[in-house]
């Protein structure tokens, strides 16, 4: 049912996540960082249950990616933002919009990142900061272990 | 259930994951980008029931993510290969794993991306292949509209 109404969203995001998974955690995030903070605002924009939005802010807060703030009295009415952490989720969610951009975006792209000053469509990718090179392999490799043995040959590859 | 064993994982994807939903999937592709291939290696690596991860990687094949190929005959035998769309993902892994680092590895960074010549630890940074430049805000902004529409004024911005 969910999978179904990810599959016929424009975004990117959306349907990227439709063929990987159940993320409507996701897609709260991705609307907090289109500047919405309230319940009934998230509700409008993903057209969920109140009772499954509740339980998955409740969960963001929990985790310390959102913050809620309540911004009314009579009635009590909470408004949430993104924390810290929360905002550092952002190279997610550009890297999940260029990965659906990519390979499910078949009726054209519909929500991109693009330079402000100019309006080009930006090419994400993802890079050393010390070396600005693309951290692909075999320049590059996951390794498992503490941090101490980072520099050893002792490594063990992994993903 | 899955929760808490996502919790105590050292894998920095795994706690971000748990943080934001519960995505076998992905841990499924990460266990494919370090090697795995096989229905067995997958189970042992995340311990999910047989039927959940047949189902999930059903699903990634028929996503497109993962290609069955046939190893044995008597009895049949599949293993599993992340296709081109599937390669694709891996900066989304890398923006999770850097995300999950920085924000979860109370007890030290346990999986991390390093430099193979060096063995340094790389600082995953997202940038515009064109302009070198990181996709911050205000420099770069998400915008939704059709293609054609990417260089007007009448851009509406969302996340």
């Amino acid at each position: 049912m969910q999978h179904k109404r990810f599959a016929t969203m424009a975004c990117p995001i959306a349907r990227g996540l439709d063929r990987v998974g159940e993320w409507w955690s996701i897609l709260i995030l991705r609307d907090a960082f289109a500047g919405l903070t309230r319940f009934d605002a998230f509700q409008k924009s993903l057209g969920i249950a109140p009772t499954m939005l509740t339980r998955r802010l409740t969960a963001l807060v929990e985790a310390g990616l959102l913050e809620k703030h309540r911004y009314a009295d009579k009635p009590p009415r909470d408004e949430y933002r993104l924390t810290e952490r929360g905002q550092d989720f952002r190279p997610v969610l550009i890297a999940m919009m260029a990965w659906g951009n990519q390979h499910f975006a078949e009726d054209g792209v519909r929500v991109q990142i693009v330079e402000a000053a100019t309006g080009i469509p930006a090419e994400p990718v993802m890079v050393d900061r010390r070396t600005g090179r693309s951290l692909l392999e075999p320049d590059y490799v996951v390794v498992r272990g503490k941090p101490a043995a980072a520099h050893s040959g002792t490594q063990e590859q992994s993903a």
